[in-house]
């Protein structure tokens, strides 16, 4: 076998074998397969597509490329929780926690942001004192001792799928179905939980722009779940609009600890109940369905999960009273406005331009080793379908500096359409 | 303009723009642009294809990447004559003499061989003295004053086609239509004739496997060359066994200085006679098409295409009573017959088999930097149509060892196939 045959055959179109395809992704992890030669099979993937039997047969080979997590001491029941990734997104903090609640083990590792979907992590972190970079024995013992623990992703999961992906990202290779699929399954696989809901965002702000893009990934990912043994359920979200009122660091911290006490935005809501229905569906511990969203609930209801969360970051060395008073997480030193120059409602608040206007205020990262800063972001007063006249407040920008903070607003009124139509937004597209 | 952007379009199997196509040749010959991104590019173009406009837009680019070769000086009517490659094709060292000696000056750069295919510069080598590394002003001088010059591929010419052909060969993607008409005509461009005949091979000893493939590459070629203002005729040949007797450095040279003097194989003598018509044809100095033949016949008969190829030699600096006398050329150490096993007749003398026995001789590089033995070879008794009895000699196999003799008479025996149908075969296919 040699890497020159392996590439012509997925050049003309021909299916790889499961041999071909672990030598490739055993062979390029170790270096002895070039960059160029991998972006050369890569782009024929891209262009010609896989079969399931050979995204099934990557996933496995980048799941097995680095350690493979086994909970299986600490419970059969635990579910991870997983997005594709969106602006504003803050459902982790929040479905976590009341998961927990409802005594299903959470363990969870969450990636850093890049780009602009912020990342879990990054968000964990402005949290004085939370660590999220614990080993993965005292991981175990928070899962074990208080049922839940968010970290970082510490161990060497796929590290084949992460060489892979920052190629894709420099040859345009990222929008490949079946490279996305592969690359979020591997992680999940090596991590070890039993059963998976994924949350598969959909729009502007999203990998996947349109509803049947979407689809198409989470039939597959729900398919390669199901041929790895894992039980996989997908919640197709709209992400044409941020997820909730907040984006940034700290100030989505924040609405999750609103969240957590049943102050929820709309579509915030939505995400959040329909992803711990199935979640609880898929951990075996609550055979009625039809009980599951008053069981979460009760849970906000009653302060459980809000307990949850308290007692997750105080376990993990977090300060909370910053989670008991909000008010006490540092402030960015500018806030401005964005007012309206029209009336009407709004049409579209397109989360792709908020993401990159995020971007340059410092929420996330352009490139891997820049910094965050954890207080600026943005507050969005108007979202699609609210009314709006000239002069109201559509959204506050938080900033580090004036300049940064004049930019944004510019751009954030770029991101706004203003109308004559009131649009009715549907938060949940499809359960796959 | 970026390269992600100009990989996405191909990628979609859009069409690139002028513009896109010299912003990546000049970023990837000076550096810019990675062999990955480059790969992934390649790739893409090797699977969507080109559009006719594309396709000249980057040979135009690869051409306009290095020196080009301006020969106005010496004469209008400068032919430049190619081959796709072959094995035991030595076509140029008897074709270049003729057309010297009919007047029409020869300016001709050749390349070295690399894998089953020997190179012209080589050939030249194996005669003692020859010195194909002459500069361009000696070059020059040579034609001015005896008609000929026959040098290696000195000067820079379309360096990115050296740089992006290299790379072809790593990642699988040397057999593109589109690739290798726009590597061959960049390179013909640069190197300043005003027209150009090309020999376009074809069979299992050629990069062009069938008759369809290989005439899709002379049509294309012969439109670029138009449309770069070059008139330019394609002579399709059967390239399915090796070109005449002999294979090997010294032992082609012999070849040619016997097909120089009237003996030629019928192979041979078919394609000679056909690239000197048509470079007859294009020079514009014979414009009645119907006497070609009989003046090609006449300056061989008359033993000026000989003497041309002698004055030649000499002026290179070469012995020329090696020419005079190719018996003075040094032999192997080892000559092994390959006897028949069977009767019946030669159905097939795989070229490409041969081609490959003949690369681990030591007639060719299976790397760049690989050294070449010009005293060994192959010399056939028998080829296609040929009757055969159990025991003749099909060929003999010269060596530089007895292993190597011995492991060479196994991969020629291999290489024919003996049957009872005797096969009629046509030398030239077609004139494009």
């Amino acid at each position: 076998m040699n890497i020159l045959e392996i590439i012509e055959k997925k050049k003309v179109d021909d299916i790889l074998t499961k041999e071909e395809i672990e030598y490739f992704v055993e062979n390029y992890t170790n270096g002895n397969i070039t960059d160029y030669q991998a972006a050369a099979l890569i782009m024929a993937i891209c262009i010609n597509g896989m079969t399931q039997d050979e995204i099934l047969d990557l996933t496995m080979a980048m799941a097995n490329s680095g350690d493979i997590l086994d909970l299986s001491d600490i419970s059969e029941n635990i579910v991870d929780k997983h997005s594709t990734g969106g602006v504003g997104d803050k459902i982790t903090l929040i479905v976590a926690p009341i998961i927990a609640a409802l005594g299903i083990p959470v363990a969870k590792m969450s990636g850093r942001g890049l780009g602009i979907t912020g990342g879990t992590a990054d968000k964990l972190e402005s949290i004085p004192g939370y660590n999220i970079n614990i080993g993965i024995d005292e991981f175990k013992q928070n899962i074990k001792d208080i049922g839940i623990s968010l970290i970082a992703q510490t161990l060497n999961l796929a590290p084949a799928d992460k060489k892979i992906y920052a190629l894709r990202d420099t040859i345009s290779c990222t929008n490949s179905t079946p490279l996305i699929a592969s690359s979020i399954m591997s992680k999940k696989i090596a991590s070890g939980a039993g059963s998976i809901v994924l949350d598969v965002t959909c729009g502007s702000g999203a990998f996947m722009n349109t509803k049947e893009e979407a689809r198409k990934l989470a039939k597959l990912m729900a398919l390669i779940g199901k041929l790895a043994n894992r039980e996989t359920i997908c919640v197709l979200t709209d992400m044409n609009e941020p997820l909730g009122y907040s984006v940034g660091n700290s100030l989505e911290v924040v609405e999750a600890i609103h969240a957590l006490k049943g102050n929820m935005a709309e579509d915030v809501k939505d995400v959040v109940l329909n992803m711990c229905i199935q979640m609880m569906n898929v951990s075996g511990l609550y055979p009625n369905p039809l009980e599951n969203k008053y069981k979460v609930m009760e849970v906000i209801e009653n302060g459980k999960a809000f307990e949850k969360f308290k007692e997750l970051v105080k376990r993990q060395g977090g300060d909370v009273s910053y989670i008991e008073n909000p008010e006490k997480f540092e402030k960015a030193p500018i806030i401005m406005p964005v007012l309206s120059d029209d009336f009407g409602f709004v049409e579209k608040l397109d989360a792709g331009k908020v993401g990159k206007a995020g971007l340059e205020l410092g929420i996330g990262r352009k490139k891997k080793d820049d910094s965050i800063d954890y207080r600026v972001g943005l507050i969005f007063d108007k979202k699609i379908g609210d009314e709006v006249k000239i002069g109201d407040v559509l959204a506050y920008v938080h900033a580090a500096s004036p300049e940064k903070a004049i930019e944004c607003v510019e751009a954030i009124k770029e991101a706004y359409t203003i109308g004559n139509r009131k649009i009715s937004k549907e938060n949940i597209i499809e359960i796959i």
